[in-house]
């Protein structure tokens, strides 16, 4: 997805928010917008999304020698999720649809997204919303069919504390699962610690994709992790990050979200709200 | 008032609305935005929200060559506003402290702001609530007090639209009134032309304050405004901008708003959606 002039205050607010979560001074704060307006002033017009996040969160990073300023944020997203564990897999055993029911619960933990808003809300009711809402655009079945008929899975994380609902719906796949990781930290985005604690590496091979990018830019990965996704005969890619970057890859990609800006819900077409599964070229 | 670091984010958001009020090209839009980026890197940190938004303002007329984006917007509010003229007299011939009433719809009024979001919502609905809410400041006391002593009114305009609400108060003032406007365009920031189209030129005497700052800077303004600004035995000054400006001025200046933004809120200590009548220096 290219980036719309829309994105370009919302990446000075993400930095800010950033330089306060990495308590930085009120000159650092300062310091770090005015090093991410350089940033934005220097960019290629076709740079996407979170190619852009990416340096912006370096700079916050950087400026404030913060190694990852969501930490805490992260743990106590896990602390939360994992809590809710036990009644998703309740839910998810006790519908009439329990393939439905996780896949839907796993579109539902991508609120826990903390690159839009400050905080997500309340999970409760953010998983009843999802388990009876239209999907916006339902490429579900085809996901299903292609996981019953694929020998392994490559699943690409988003945020951390989502990542206790995949683990729920991975429970759910019977095939072998490849659950790949950002290699540092960013945003909130999962890392290998962070999807360890949150029990990942019971249910998946966990992967790192060696990069720092908030989504999945192929060129800024590990070539491990691109052997993985060539070979890969099914991948689901959670998140707005992984839409921005793989909205256009290939057709065995299938991108579960929420829609949780108005960018993005113009170039995907569905409304702020909206919960996705979108096979790219159906 | 001073610029928070939250005021950054909102500039770029500002400067790209009013491009696309001016028509401008994506191009366009797109040098605009590196433009304001220029502009708020190379600011002193002393600047105030008003001397930022005036040279925001005046990139975007100038990269795009538009006098006034905001010129069929401005139409629109006032032609919306002066529909609402008889209602609003009735509203404060029939209450039982008329003065009250119409202080509160010159609040009400200040809704009518494009400065914020891209629209201001319902104004039957605003009507309603600002007619019943507590005031969060009131200093409505001491100003009906200094009307009632003084020879004559300085009241400093805020929004085209919003006019009409100032008229319907100024009917109810029994001194006379200089009702001040910017010099030149800027956001949808009444000027003479528009305040004659509001029928103010009826109730007052229309005075230009010579400057295209979206809120009172004197150090820009004429020296016949600022005369009339040393002369006035009693001040009301609309809106957020004036307050922006204005929030540490002489005590005879009371200033009218809504709070429509956060970080104005907690600069004034009251949250966003309160109505305020406040003394400088009470």
């Amino acid at each position: 997805m290219k980036t719309y002039l829309e994105c370009y205050p919302c990446f000075l607010k993400q930095a800010l928010s950033a330089a306060r979560r990495a308590e930085g001074t009120e000159a650092q704060q300062l310091s770090v917008i005015r090093r991410v307006m350089k940033i934005l002033n220097k960019l290629d017009a076709s740079a996407i999304p979170p190619a852009i996040a990416r340096l912006v969160h370096h700079a916050v990073r950087e400026e404030i020698s913060c190694p990852d300023p969501y930490r805490e944020a992260k743990r106590k997203s896990t602390e939360q999720a994992l809590a809710l564990l036990p009644e998703l897999r309740k839910l998810i055993d006790d519908s009439q649809d329990p393939m439905d029911t996780a896949i839907r619960l796993a579109i539902a933990g991508n609120i826990m997204d903390l690159g839009v808003m400050e905080d997500f809300g309340d999970l409760d009711q953010t998983i009843r919303r999802v388990l009876k809402q239209p999907f916006a655009i339902d490429h579900t079945e085809d996901l299903r069919k292609l996981l019953e008929t694929s020998d392994h899975l490559l699943y690409l994380a988003d945020n951390t504390g989502e990542t206790v609902f995949d683990r729920a719906l991975i429970e759910r796949i019977n095939i072998p699962v490849i659950y790949a990781v950002k290699g540092s930290p960013v945003l909130n985005d999962a890392t290998e610690q962070d999807a360890i604690e949150a029990g990942l590496h019971e249910v998946a091979t966990i992967l790192s994709n060696g990069s720092d990018v908030p989504g999945t830019l192929l060129e800024l990965c590990s070539t491990e992790f691109r052997d993985a996704f060539k070979n890969a005969p099914v991948i689901i890619a959670k998140g707005q990050g992984n839409y921005e970057s793989l909205s256009d890859a290939v057709s065995k990609v299938f991108c579960l979200l929420q829609v949780k800006c108005p960018v993005i819900g113009e170039d995907i077409g569905a409304p702020t709200g909206s919960i996705i599964c979108r096979r790219s070229y159906p």
